[in-house]
């Protein structure tokens, strides 16, 4: 695809995860201007970081590039201004969780296919992409990480990766698969979220209280 | 030592630490198969990738070789689908941290030495490797590491570690070398685990309730 | 400046932060020596090694040059055996935290604008290696890690980092520029723990019960 539609992807991700954890970090204790705008900016750019180590990209591009910083922190910033109405609707967290989610999938995996990883490691990267901005802000905050603990977190971004990997092994690139790609991820992302499923537990498990 | 043994030693520390790894997912609330495996591979491969970051051996090899992955792949799911018996040998938990403990400080350390590092590097990459993929663990499931806590971790491992490189230092290499440092660091965190050992606390300390 | 000058520098925040995150783990229950050293040691050696990724220069300096090794070390041990005097003096965890975070602030970014990265690039790295050590101590820890919670945290660092960054860039280098630089952030820092200042809450928040 277009690497300027690949841009495009990647900003929007790195945008929507900013805003998704400076209002996390809102709804946490006393953090001021510098604390919701750090963890917006490391939800968003953490990701990418943790990729860039897989890949040997180092530097990391969101920490080279002007643009990643400036979209994170505008995130981070807009947040800290005009948040405490954005949380009364609670479910703007999870809606922008998944998308930040769904665009770093499709554009974590194809970076490693661009630099010539094989389709398993690019699903992989993919999926680390995805989960590690959420995961170092749970870890940051002291919650047990999302990937671990709540219902199809991994999996959707572990299917979005797998379809963006299988188009270009079909020779289908482009906006549209792309987007297709992580359309899919952000829909079972918020059928789990809005029905709480679960992926399987382990045989002989206790039914959960509340499910 | 010949690459082969250093790579089957390898694996089996994967294997070791992924089954602990899911064991201890297993024993947390509602944890589904994308956590239990989640948990299992970190636990596994972690170790492992921290390690090459520190070696500048990028990307990690724990990813880009599918051994590695399907042998910490296959753990985590051998202990979604069995580890509910398996829990109940709350033991097992504590022999397998112990084996992957082992056998990575030795691997580490010989993967260190064979790039060229001194062996002050090489016992503390091999202690890294050790101790980190249970790092990650502990960090992502709420617990203090038990690098930090708990008696005698980290010094077998750098025990284990000092006497493989003392070894290679000695010209004496090959499985029976390697499989004596693990067994060394093996034993001694076994029998820490076993009496309750601990490292010295701090002068003026109050003591222990429990010791 | 001079190599010389600014090792002098990297190895005093070094110490600083050694001392100041063994003697956090000494406030920690039951921890040993082992504890102690390690906790220690990441506080000290865990910055630069985060800085390292970021410069894409590995292996970590940190973990090469013995000199960071044994100061870290010795900071650890000089706790362990004496530290139960200094903790009744509370208030050196915070100057040696201080002391760290301004030395580390200046030499991250000095080293980041030597290897050819821009003055942004400058600013953020010499940030993050002077957080990145304590915000490793806080997560192995279990607690909130400073850069997000507590007022003026990663605020004089960005201000110290800067200020040098500045002066480098008007060409006024040396230890003198250096030091200023790091004893703005010194001050800053302290200012704020005395008096508990605290950057902007967001708009609309209840005001702090303690406040």
């Amino acid at each position: 695809m277009a690497t300027t539609a690949l841009l495009i992807f990647d900003l929007v991700g790195t945008f929507a995860f900013a805003l998704n954890g400076a209002l996390t970090a809102l709804r946490a204790t006393r953090l001021d201007i510098v604390g919701v705008v750090t963890l917006g900016m490391i939800t968003a750019l953490g990701g990418g970081a943790i990729r860039d180590i897989f890949l040997d990209s180092l530097p990391p591009a969101t920490f080279l590039d002007w643009r990643y910083l400036a979209v994170a922190a505008s995130g981070g910033l807009i947040v800290f201004f005009a948040g405490h109405r954005l949380e009364r609707i609670n479910r703007a967290i999870n809606v922008l969780d998944a998308a930040g989610l769904s665009l770093f999938a499709v554009t974590g995996a194809l970076k490693a296919a661009g630099l010539g990883f094989g389709p398993a490691q690019a699903i992989i990267v993919g999926t680390i992409t995805a989960v590690g901005g959420g995961t170092l802000r749970d870890v940051l905050t002291g919650r047990v990480p999302s990937v671990l603990s709540s219902g199809l977190y991994a999996v959707p971004a572990l299917i979005g990766a797998t379809a963006v990997v299988i188009a270009e092994l079909l020779g289908i690139r482009g906006p549209i698969a792309t987007g297709g790609a992580a359309a899919l991820c952000f829909v079972i992302r918020m059928v789990g979220v809005h029905f709480d499923v679960n992926a399987p537990v382990p045989p002989g498990s206790p039914p959960a209280k509340d499910g």
